[in-house]
């Protein structure tokens, strides 16, 4: 295979929480019914016209607060290490985080969202609205793996 | 508001699909059954354990044959300019896209999944389960904006 590329990425803004520590953070949006703010840097206030009548976004963030990347890592619902790709832990050779939130209001730069699991400040990557039709509608039945056990009481497959 | 912050990352693999140019490639995984290979670089493979199990998972990657970013552009499906973050287009502040694909096959380092939409050798960031009871099951009802006059066949929001 060809040779590992390396790109920079800045961050467009960043992400208020309630959440200063992880401890008492929810571990998903599934879990979290807080309220947080997007906030974009000015520069790209263009970029979020049009945002405006959409239910739900998909927000990307860097995890500037995860550790050593660990390939093999016990993740928040299981004891037993598991493969990092197959976790959603922030310890990730990219530390590149995502969360489908519901968007409440714009108003300016600053976007209220609903179901936000990642700590006070994050830095924001990107935002993109979520569609349906583009990502989930095909998909009428779901296998999850190890996770089975811990969220919907089965044998993990 | 703080500084902005620059972060490298790095590919970790790279994503076969049957399409060298954007013309005849489906625009989201929503549109496609195309079945791509996500080859991830051997050193990652510890990354991968348990991963079997998982029916979908989110693959992200970087759009590397982007152009220069623009704020607002006109998207594949409408003539009229959007802001860059209300649509999925790949000229954005950080080129990095995401697709839901349906996991198929795990053979070691290989993975072929199904609903590809990226171009032929993209370079693979990171791989992460797709979870319902994490990502979408609390979405009841979703509005798309723009899209609706496109996709939904009403007025758009």
């Amino acid at each position: 295979m060809s040779c590992l590329m390396e790109f920079t990425i800045r961050s467009i803004g960043i992400i208020e929480s309630p959440y200063d520590e992880g401890d008492d953070m929810p571990i998903q949006p599934g879990f979290s019914e807080a309220i947080g703010k997007v906030i974009v840097d000015k520069s790209y206030l263009k970029g979020l016209k049009h945002l405006d009548g959409f239910s739900h976004i998909i927000i990307l963030y860097y995890f500037d607060r995860a550790k050593t990347v660990e390939l093999e890592v016990a993740p928040y619902l299981d004891a037993d290490p598991k493969g990092i790709f197959a976790i959603r832990y922030p310890n990730r050779p990219n530390k590149i985080g995502l969360s489908i939130v519901e968007l409440l209001k714009i108003d300016q730069n600053v976007l209220t969202v609903k179901g936000i699991d990642v700590l006070n400040r994050t830095p924001l990557i990107d935002i993109k609205p979520f569609v349906p039709e583009f990502d989930t509608n095909k998909i009428k039945k779901t296998e999850i793996g190890w996770l089975s056990k811990k969220l919907r009481n089965q044998n993990g497959g």
